[in-house]
């Protein structure tokens, strides 16, 4: 069994090839009408524009990154990981958004010829591709490394490399997909309805293309990015946390199961560990995905449900049987299962507050004005915070009582094993989604419209469920690598008595509150630009606005002309989350790096929960008041939820998001740091 | 020199005899017209009927905490104590609140009389009474207590049962007192304007006197409150650290000025020390005060500030003597200049974000829409929270590098030593505030409404300035009683690497956050209640609406029924401050303890500076448009602006306030448990 690990790289790759076969099949489906071909096409082509001013932008930005790091480590480890784990990222963020543009219009074509079964089954498996890629991504990045580099644990140091990699792609697919499809919502919003007078979807508005771009951008490739950050952000801290644990006669009294292997072979056994549990959720997700056949049939919300469901359930059983044959204290059980159990929590609570009595009652305050409905979902969004935090304490303490330190992180892991199978329901909802707007938009007929509503409202749960899980991962990433930090910082105490430790936490909890500041107002400048485009487009193209045959929008112009902008918008935030620690570092020592990663943590966990919850539920009461209560579309309450529901848009989309990434990117950067701390000294 | 202290409760009596001189010499100024002076008579009673239900109220829950107290420390000193601080703080607010009742009508009459420079002394005089009633009321009250409890260091405990009492008066008055003004402005609002048509200062509108009253109860006694409070438990966290100072050898190399004294005789000067240096604070308001005749002549806003700055000055003169004159380190002197320079650094920020370039960008941006308004001015309180946090980190780490963590408390002494000066001049805006209403109201010539409306400008500054020196000031006074509870709790060491410490860390910053939440919706239900009552008047008094002569409003009625819902709406938000570190504290241990203590400061004052200066902003945003810039009243952009001003009224009066209390409240609690938690022992 201690074997295993080593095949990690091959389970990775055999999910690749799994992916490619799934993606085969939905490519051969029929994509059906020219009109959603041709939007098909667009969207693809926008993703694409977009994905090309990514990378154009991190290839700088990764090689001066790559720079730094080897200078300022004085070893290649470090920064080759730190290169694979943005490759690692790409790879299967690019994949599986590849799947996902390919998969809106089948399932719309799906629902038309074979109806709702069909048509969740194509959405499950484009989904599906996502899930495969970033888990397997994730498995073989690890499993190489490891085998190129070595297990040994007193040289694994360059692995955190990886984590950061992966943190850098997080955080620029997150914020700069969010900005840009916040602008082009608005955009489209504003140049449509507003200022030309054409319906809500239509394709004549260049701008309504580049906000399918965004969906994609910001719900599926930012969405993976984070949770492939966490995932290997959890596993890369329980490693660090098992190559620096102290194997002491204590130690062995704890875990009286082990006390008969030699001390060098425990270690290596608990660095193994993290690495067989996501194996397990691997294998649990292989089985998950073709469950689908069987769940289709029934209410497309409870097949979804019942899929994950099944893969955590073999996931548990396959947890089980790796304890019981390695020896492993049954502790490291309790943390991976409470890791499990908090993730669901979580994720249930947000889509209660998404769909909860809350909604109801402030759409009904809505007629007393907009103030109203901002303050109730304010309020709303700060109350909603309170369970979440509670959850994750618990889930932190159990992961401690059961398994010590080593137990906190093996939380995360059991959070994120079955990532592959929670990313795969995910992405299904920004395809069904997108499928509804293509619909619509062809104007298919009303059984099929019907059919997609269906799937695209189930999807607008699981994206807010997938909103709340993605922090909730972060969170207890965040926490574990803050354990491996104390680790390898060596640091027994971090004593909050001292006022330097102090200065420590109220500077971390300053960088979430800066960066948030700074992302939600970002939104105007990349819109203005965006509107300028597509205002140019409907003056230049002749018989654009008019609806003429052969007059065709050129949305790509305006995904590209806007996408770096956006991008470029992520780049002070990214500086001071990185600049931060590594000034406490070396000017306040290792203790106050320790308090700036919890500041951050504590602040960041409430920004991310506050603003994600209360943009969910502006948004909320906005589609409850549209689908005819109070008053109705069109009505002054409506107009009052309309502004909620802009400021919701960056809330939930960009900046409460990005706060998972800060969280860890705090973490990661003063994991990697720590070593040299005392080497290089400290100021104060 | 040592033996000055002692005579504390006389100087304290000394400030009441010299506050009541002030008070007989205001009361004696014309009050104008029949208009003005029946308008000063209705909001005279509102106010008394106000606080009868307060003190009804407090009757009841004072009592109950004294019971409990008593059961659960099972001794009568501290019960005593509580009351007596309670009681103290009672005393100060309701002498300070009936002259700035008589201020009012008599600041309009002096202009209209006289002109500014006398108009500008009778609101300052009016001010002043607050200033000398709340600073002497603490000198009267600690020091009685210290004479007839004694100054044991062994049983010095009892003295912060009378930090808790002035800590509940405090959340009552800023909490009950803000809820209450809030919702009579909106329905002031709402009445008037919407729903009868008549202007929006009209005297008909027993709504109108209601906003009166609550200007004068949360502006005027929510702000005294919260300094006594804060400035009581500075000196007390002082005092705590000095009884339980271990006085070693280096101790003796750190502050060799007192290498010849005897260690008892040394801890003794410590504890005397806060005292003395309050003293200071107010022999240096004694000449501030009457300095004003001198400056009045000139510009009122800078007569204002060299009243302060003259305070100011001689008391860092004094306490320069003082520890010339004692042998105490000089270390002492540099907190104590660092906490004054502190409080003066953080008034000027939120004086500039109330004034500075933001507002006419956000008032620029209005016109896209009341959502981009909203947006700004949660980003602008967001980022506004950032310096004022650095300062405040600056001033803790200057006071423990100068003298210890003796040296963090004295940082808070320091910047609440001049609180009468500085509360003198808080009080001056409201109450100019209210003149400038009055003449408005009573009709008066052109000139005096220019000059009242010219004091009410400053007023609405300094009103600014001192929410964001009370947010400070309770910082520090939260962090300083952390001190004291860990010198108490004898806790060397508080290691946030334990989960234990870290959920309490969570928990702990779940308290302001809960707290907020309940409190920014409380609103609605109480202006309800108001909006009731007066619709009732217009409906049942005869020729009221028509304003004939001889028909009156009962604005009286109006307080009494919504005054006892909006103290009730305190208090959920209280029994949880209460309650959460009782249960931290006895389930998870003092370390738990702690961590929660530090949390909630951590979450407390950045949502207090967040709240607070978000409100400021939107409302200078809907003046600065109200003045005739980017549309002026009326205009879309006004109505953006009215919108961002409605949500932003519960977070700068009430909501955000009431974190500074929340902060304190925590601390004090925990430091009154801390000797009984081993006793009890804990669960987990």
């Amino acid at each position: 069994m201690q074997g295993l690990p080593r095949f990690s790289q091959y389970l990775g790759i055999l999910s690749f090839i799994v992916a490619w076969f799934i993606y085969i099949y939905v490519k051969k489906q029929p994509n059906g009408t020219n009109t959603t071909q041709e939007l098909e096409k667009m969207v693809h082509r926008g993703v694409i524009s977009f994905l090309k001013r990514e990378y154009f932008f991190l290839v700088l930005f990764l090689s001066a990154m790559f720079i730094l790091l080897r200078l300022f480590l004085n070893e290649w480890d470090t920064s080759i990981a730190f290169l694979a784990g943005a490759l690692c990222s790409i790879i299967g963020d690019f994949s599986g958004i590849t799947a996902a543009t390919r998969g809106s219009s089948r399932t719309a074509e799906a629902a038309k010829r074979s109806g709702e079964p069909k048509a969740l089954n194509i959405s499950y498996l484009s989904g599906s591709v996502m899930g495969l890629a970033i888990s397997g991504m994730g498995l073989l990045g690890i499993g190489l490394l490891l085998r190129y580099h070595g297990g040994n644990p007193d040289t694994i140091g360059y692995i955190y490399g990886f984590a950061l990699g992966a943190c850098f792609i997080a955080i620029f697919s997150r914020l700069g997909g969010g900005i840009y499809n916040n602008a082009a919502s608005f955009a489209a919003n504003l140049v449509g309805r507003v200022e030309t007078g054409i319906p809500e979807k239509d394709p004549r508005n260049p701008a309504v293309i580049a906000v399918g771009v965004g969906n994609n951008m910001s719900d599926i490739a930012g969405m993976a990015a984070d949770l492939f950050d966490s995932f290997v952000g959890a596993v890369i801290a329980t490693i660090a946390i098992a190559a620096t644990l102290s194997i002491t006669p204590e130690f062995y009294a704890r875990f009286p199961l082990i006390n008969d292997i030699e001390p060098t072979n425990i270690r290596l056994m608990y660095m193994a560990m993290p690495i067989l549990v996501i194996m397990a959720g691997m294998l649990s997700l292989f089985i998950g995905i073709f469950s689908i056949r069987i769940f289709q049939h029934g209410n497309p919300a409870r097949a979804l449900g019942h899929t994950t469901l099944l893969a955590n359930g073999l996931f548990i059983i396959i947890v089980t049987i790796i304890i019981y044959n390695t020896g492993m204290p049954w502790g490291s059980f309790w943390a991976i299962l409470s890791g499990l159990l908090c993730g669901i929590a979580i994720g249930m609570l947000t889509g209660y507050y998404a769909s909860g009595p809350g909604i109801p009652r402030i759409a009904a305050q809505s007629k007393i004005g907009p103030a109203t409905v901002i303050i109730s979902g304010l309020a709303a969004g700060m109350l909603s915070a309170c369970l979440p935090i509670l959850f994750i304490c618990a889930a932190t303490f159990i992961g401690y009582q059961t398994a010590g330190i080593y137990g906190i992180a093996l939380t995360a892991v059991g959070m994120l094993a079955t990532i592959g199978a929670t990313m795969t329901v995910y992405a299904c909802g920004p395809i069904a989604d997108n499928a509804e707007s293509m619909s619509d938009m062809s104007c298919l007929d009303l059984e099929t419209r019907r059919i997609t509503a269906n799937l695209g409202a189930i999807g607008h749960t699981t994206t807010a469920i997938g909103k709340g899980f993605a922090t909730g991962s972060a969170a207890l990433t965040a926490f574990a690598l803050f354990m491996a930090y104390t680790q390898v910082a060596g640091l027994e105490v971090i004593n909050i008595k001292k006022p330097l430790v102090v200065v420590g936490l109220f500077v971390g909890s300053l960088v979430p509150i800066i960066c948030s500041s700074l992302t939600i107002t970002s939104t105007d400048k990349v819109a203005s630009i965006i509107l300028e485009e597509v205002r140019r487009q409907f003056r230049e193209i002749p018989g654009l606005l008019e609806g003429k045959e052969g007059a065709k929008p050129d949305p790509r112009k305006c995904v590209s002309i806007s996408a770096t902008s956006a991008l470029g918008k992520t780049f002070l935030p990214v500086l001071i989350a990185v600049l931060t620690p590594v000034i406490i570092g070396f000017l306040l020592g290792p203790e106050s790096l320790g308090g700036m990663i919890l500041g951050s943590t504590v602040m960041g966990l409430f920004l991310a929960l506050f603003m994600i919850n209360g943009g969910i539920v502006w948004d909320n009461v906005k589609n409850y008041i549209e689908k005819g209560h109070v008053g109705g579309k069109g009505s002054t309450n409506h107009k009052a939820a309309i502004v909620g529901d802009t400021v919701g848009v960056p809330f939930k989309d960009s900046s409460g998001p990005s706060m998972n990434i800060i969280m860890k990117l705090i973490s990661v950067i003063s994991l990697i740091i720590a070593p040299i701390i005392p080497a290089v000294g400290y100021i104060i």
